[in-house]
């Protein structure tokens, strides 16, 4: 369909953060033929998906759709498709229905939830790394309130009124401070049978402490806001079993029943199963979560021209320990390949390794509370969340999205209102059938 | 749970225009205690969701939480539910876990699509009556671009570019007129492999003329907008038969047979299956389209305190023909009954039969084109398109939505984008598996 004419044919894999600032920063060099592949039409804001989750905003307003996004660049070529294998010898990648030639290739096809070889709690316990994760979610959060309404069983109540959200990093944090917020201000005055602020949220984190690798000084303000919100914390709390009305925890003294309806799995991700494809093709290692061992290059080992970014990646050459899974890092290593191509063609291939820097992290922990660690300067309370929202809004793609997270959040900061609470999925499709008798 | 004491109950079956503003009107009244129920926990503007299922706007842009909207309400409560049968002898809703006892009874559960009796087009045609079925449009028309790109089948991609909406009504007016906006000028330099300005999106209308009701001359503006944006218009020609990849149409010489895969269904709506409970239960009349004949003051024959309101009711006291099915109706109806139920509470049953002020008809054909018919004038091109935004602006329910609604407008008018056209869909939750050879 395309003349390539010579020029350094790039595919990329997944347009998550790494791959479009892979392609972003590409799209001006004139000597590359970008194609870059993604399963979805668009690309997804994943830091403010647990806003989704929580009715705080719309899926349209994390969302852009990539062809948009990527329109201006005539060197780029958007391939919606999923990709089911790599020919490593003919340098070839392959869809359900096409096959794409590389002269390089970048992977970046992110990660996925993990439950740690208990796979069978994911229909218990939805994580959120997709929108309709997100949609999941939010439907079973706001469903939990309407039957608990509804019930006049105190012990089902008391199950319905009980959110359980597993995992202390930013992920779970984040959420358990959406769903404190949602209990003691959002609904408090929509239902007659419940209060909504004897909803308990319980946050379990199995290691010793909140938001691991963070300052302890940021974790200690984190725990408390979240505790200001009303959100019951334990941590050594590993999860022993998740069933339809209850969680075992495991505690000092034993192990705890508690009966929840609604499980928020904020845990474990693992990498896109392309990672084993990419083992299985090209002999990489994978560590022990499953992601792709990469050299300081940012390619995987003898093959100079095969580089896996992002979630998927181990880079283990600047610290003791391999970089987190955070979007800075696809976006710096997304960026960094695009100079490293350049130097390439030119035939220059002394690019120094690549080097994370630092900006910060960050959690935000309902309304004007967050803590943030920028620079080695720690934030917390307002001015963290002020911090927070000017960052996140900042790295949204497109000038629509960034229009109506500012509205929304400004709308939702003086209200306490979250618009988006919708019960929405496809089962409500269905035609109503009346009983006739 | 709440006590009633000798208060008059009433209960609204439907959060649509009618019972929405059946219970807000009604919620100033000390007198009355409301169960509002729905099947769903928002208020949906149905008239706008066919910016939805075109990419416009999000779902969260055009819903209200009831419970948000109604909060402020002490004697208002809302109950999300279906209701399954009504007994009319103890005067009681019964949904699938609950029994609603009333004084009053409201039922405004609006209307579905119909197929005429082709009820199998249903999975091939989707019309929009709710969120789930313009997300469905949704994907299917972003769909059949994607796969367009990608096919190399000169006739495959022919019928992956032809959208055939059916039905020259309103609805499918401005389904038509967004499409060609959409392949005109939104998705123009967007993809490589074709042109979607070469997308063939065709209106099909078994009667006459477009938009019946209308004054003619306001049709012919509507015609002359739709073909400037490409749009081929058919009237007088029935849809004999939807299948997957074609459909077959009646034309003078016979029968047409048009290759597509995308057939958006504008044309026929039914009541809700309550309409059936109502003729079983109270021996209510239907009319040939199932809807509830109703008398001078809304209620049912011999029923003074049953009222039908909105697309369920056949209100025939006005003009030779029934009230329209539009949200104006629903909405000065269920003020109406406010006032009716003051009034006889103060034993006054004196209160003169409802009567509807036609405030003017609208409809829009892509950017800054509509035609309007209002209090007799005609008005179209951009002054009708500004007063139709104005006016649906105003009908949103919460301020939120009406800010963000607005600057949707405005940004899509300026850039021509429709940040909102993700494909999405449960399909896509599934872990997607790998192919090892």
């Amino acid at each position: 369909m395309r003349e390539t004419k010579n020029k350094h044919r790039v595919v990329i894999i997944g347009g998550g953060f790494g791959g479009l600032y892979a392609a972003r920063a590409m799209g001006k060099n004139r000597d590359l033929e970008i194609t870059l592949i993604d399963k979805r039409n668009f690309h997804l804001f994943q830091p403010l998906l647990y806003q989704v989750a929580t009715g705080g905003l719309s899926p349209g307003d994390i969302a852009s759709p990539l062809r948009a996004v990527l329109n201006r660049f005539k060197n780029i070529d958007v391939v919606m498709g999923e990709v089911k294998d790599i020919d490593a010898e003919r340098g070839v990648v392959i869809t359900a229905d096409q096959e794409f030639a590389y002269d390089s290739l970048i992977v970046a096809a992110g990660a996925r939830h993990h439950y740690f070889g208990n796979e069978q709690w994911e229909a218990l316990a939805p994580g959120i790394k997709t929108i309709e994760d997100a949609l999941e979610m939010r439907q079973r959060i706001f469903q939990a309130f309407e039957s608990a309404e509804k019930t006049d069983d105190p012990k089902e109540r008391e199950a319905l009124m009980t959110f359980l959200v597993v995992g202390g990093g930013p992920t779970g944090v984040e959420l358990a401070g959406a769903m404190g917020e949602l209990a003691s201000y959002t609904l408090k005055n929509d239902f007659q049978a419940i209060k909504t602020n004897d909803a308990k949220i319980l946050l379990v984190e199995a290691g010793p402490q909140l938001l691991n690798g963070y300052p302890e000084k940021l974790a200690l303000k984190a725990t408390k806001s979240l505790q200001k919100l009303g959100v019951e914390i334990r941590t050594n709390t590993p999860v022993l079993d998740i069933q339809q009305d209850h969680v075992l925890i495991k505690t000092s003294d034993g192990e705890t029943y508690i009966p929840t309806k609604t499980v928020l799995w904020g845990a474990g991700v693992k990498p896109s199963a392309l990672a084993t494809v990419l083992h299985d093709r090209f002999g990489v290692n994978l560590d022990r979560a499953g992601r792709v061992m990469i050299e300081p290059g940012l390619n995987i080992a003898n093959h100079p021209n095969v580089f896996v970014i992002g979630d998927m990646a181990n880079f283990s050459h600047q610290d003791d320990k391999p970089l987190p899974g955070v979007a800075q890092v696809a976006m710096q290593q997304g960026v960094y390949l695009a100079k490293l191509l350049k130097k390439r063609l030119r035939g220059n291939a002394s690019l120094k390794p690549f080097r994370y820097t630092d900006k910060g992290n960050m959690a935000v922990i309902g309304r004007n509370a967050a803590v943030a660690d920028i620079g080695g300067y720690g934030f917390s309370g307002w001015p963290a969340w002020l911090i927070w929202v000017f960052i996140h809004i900042a790295y949204l793609i497109g000038f629509d999205n960034k229009v109506l997270v500012l509205f929304q959040w400004a709308s939702n900061y003086f209200t306490r209102k979250r618009g988006a609470r919708l019960i929405t999925g496809t089962h409500f499709a269905e035609i109503p059938q009346i009983v006739r008798r």
